[in-house]
């Protein structure tokens, strides 16, 4: 599994008055498309933060294609386009049921100590898994 | 000021397919609202916060009379309806600029201790500002 | 099926620094119980809408007994309880996956033509697969 | 004026369990920061829309440098970076009260017809103001 596939069904509370998903929430999805990916490889993002450690969002980049709408079933895929030290940097596209390309994004993640919000390396277990997926 | 009156304007994030304000987001103006008018009265919730004391909602009672649209200034004005030992009533009406009644609540908050999620006494200063409106 | 069951995993996105769901997202919840027990009678929601019918939420009531937190598998019972000319009145129930009672909920909907925002009588066709689970 | 000036209070909703903004919502921030700086300048992105012109997101690019916290006035700065036949760039900047840069942000819009989400030349009336603000 190069690549992580996963499906989120678009929420009313999603849409904006132009009748298309508003352009934050696309933010939340790319983030189901790396969790869901990592439970499916058997890493939990969870539990990883009640061990201290926390992954947030440094850099982020989208690019808006093609709306999507209320109740479209979003096909996101998800890959590791590199990773560093402390960093991790997923590239995902997002596909409606038509499979027109509806969104492109790069989002680098950083690893942290939770108690000083400082950056660490990356945990063992989760470098292997990332490095595994990558090498396929 | 037996009522705290405070002022919002509807974000486009707010809006649904229907072009109006998806009804989730209602509570987040009456939480502004309460929240505004502590601040008015010289009372932080932040600070509350810091000091280890939870505010969460544990009753919502919310009717919609009049959609919300989008770059509308909302009324919120708030009153205490009711204060316990542990808890707070605030009850809520919001206006839109023609003075239309968009929507009544109630939101019952319940005083938490941090750490262990249990109830516990209103800080004395709270409960102090809280009597002084009600008396007005 | 009286009941509708649906699971719903909570987001990053829907906490809040208190560590648990902020209280306006549990309305997302149940929107999602209402709509996913719809589709699985073979009822769309987004179909409804596209014929020129509107079902906005016009009165909410909440009460919070256990805070949901990130990560969890909430399961969603909804129930029809009561439905009027126009309107139709939904009761949910959520549970974690320890089956503790995270939140009890009423959300009361009313038919409206989309273009005036006016009442109408529920569609012929829903109100017969509402009925159909109500006198199961 | 070739910057405008925006304040926004974080509100809690906006917070998640790291217990700093979660990330989706700074671009809600600098929505804020560009349609606040136009109604400075006497121009309404709300009328605009009724005019049959929407302005959607068609590329963001986020940098984040520092987290915001609930309750802190963040100041947004935003200039226009570029302008196009049908598009215009936005760079912002978000600091915290302490002046510490929180984000850096680059948005570029698409100036559509609202019937067919068609690209469309950007109305003169906003031509003007733009051109304006980025020769003082």
């Amino acid at each position: 599994m190069k690549k992580g596939v996963v499906e989120v069904r678009v929420r009313y509370a999603e849409t904006d008055q132009m009748g298309v998903v508003y352009h934050s929430n696309y933010l939340n999805y790319l983030e189901l498309g790396r969790v869901e990916w990592l439970r499916s490889l058997g890493y939990s993002y969870a539990e990883l933060e009640k061990k201290g450690v926390l992954l947030p969002v440094v850099h982020a980049e989208l690019n808006y294609r093609f709306p999507a709408r209320y109740d479209e079933l979003i096909r996101v895929e998800t890959e590791v386009s590199s990773i560093g030290k402390s960093s991790i940097e997923f590239s995902s596209q997002l596909f409606n049921e038509m499979d027109a390309l509806v969104l492109e994004g790069k989002v680098r993640l950083v690893c942290l100590n939770a108690d000083a919000f400082k950056p660490i390396s990356i945990p063992e277990d989760l470098r292997i898994i990332i490095s595994d997926v990558m090498n396929v």
